[in-house]
């Protein structure tokens, strides 16, 4: 059974379609999914990079773009109450030790809380909590949970490790040593389980041994 | 007959294949294409972004997914011998006033020799010259020209007007007041223009309006 790593955080409505599709995908393969809960502003911080939600033309585009996407397509999108906002609570829940078909659950109540059906603000434990047990979870012991120093250190690792391993945003799908950036790309992925990756990695390699003409002064 | 606003830059693959694309796109829907060249690098200044090229992990996702998108639709990518490179040249030619076929071509031949099958260096003021010429065109005199300084003037014009309208990225495609970015969104561009974007304004306005829960510290 193939094994797919999922790099996701709450703050990413792009994380909350490509976890949705990464769900359907893994049920009409038989997939393993590997959810790595990771802080994306942490992923910022080290490339130097902003996010869409920084970059006020990009923070207009990027709301038509998800509307556009979910209306198309029939995927409820309320959103969170404010954006962006502080996920730490949310990851550290995902992040929390479980079998895997709880773990999932978890994940998928919680985007469905801030992105979906819920609407609620994603940066504040009480309103987790009660979204939760509005869900069938125990959502104050959910809560606690995540503040205990052994989960704080969880999600440290794992951005640590996404970092390490080529990371650079979110959703990321990782199979094998490829990795894959984007809801987008999960028609690459599929196509790579497939065997049917049409990835040329001598064409890679002479792409990527080219040299730098220019540069930005910085 | 409606309008498409094109602002590219030639430093872009996703311009490349955007531009095939909204050329095609232009040929089946009776289109005018508005093309706007402009300098990528000072929208990043302006937005103090990043480009793919200068994240290392993003650098080398970028050039895989290019490959992989030009394989399956059986695009020629040999792509260019330096990147990133100065794109100033092309750009001041691509900007040159021309009937808007000549002009089309000029941009459609760029493309082809820096991205396409010519491999050239982008950069490179007599390897311009030599592919534009192999390509029909006066390629001299066309370097020549781009050298003026109402050549400068003019791309200088066309990268603040860009800002000035929200640009951040290329491709991006205009209709009417909607922006577009990236390659990807011609889907939306082409429902667009049928009447059948399924943007809700009222939806994406109570995003907009939303409070910001959570900034980075920077």
């Amino acid at each position: 059974m193939a094994t797919v790593r999922v790099y996701l955080d709450f703050i990413s409505p792009y994380a909350y379609f490509g976890w949705r599709n990464v769900r359907t995908l893994a049920n009409e393969r038989d997939l393993t999914l590997d959810v790595r809960p990771v802080v994306f502003a942490a992923l910022l911080d080290h490339h130097g990079q902003l996010g869409p939600a920084e970059i006020p033309a990009k923070r207009v585009w990027t709301f038509k773009h998800i509307v556009r996407y979910a209306m198309l397509r029939g995927i409820p999108l309320v959103g969170p109450a404010t954006h962006p906002f502080r996920t730490l609570t949310a990851l550290r829940i995902a992040a929390l030790p479980a079998d895997p078909e709880t773990q999932h659950r978890r994940v998928d109540d919680l985007f469905d809380a801030i992105w979906g059906t819920g609407g609620i603000d994603g940066g504040d434990d009480d309103v987790i909590a009660a979204a939760l047990t509005e869900r069938g979870h125990d959502g104050a012991a959910l809560v606690e949970a995540a503040k205990a120093p052994e989960s704080k250190a969880r999600l440290k690792d794992l951005t640590a490790e996404a970092i390490e391993a080529g990371v650079f945003g979110v959703p990321t799908f990782v199979v094998g040593d490829e990795l894959f950036w984007g809801n987008d790309s999960l028609e690459y992925v599929a196509l790579n389980l497939d065997g049917e990756d049409p990835l040329d990695g001598v064409v890679v390699d002479r792409f990527l041994s080219r040299p730098r003409g220019a540069d930005r002064r910085r």
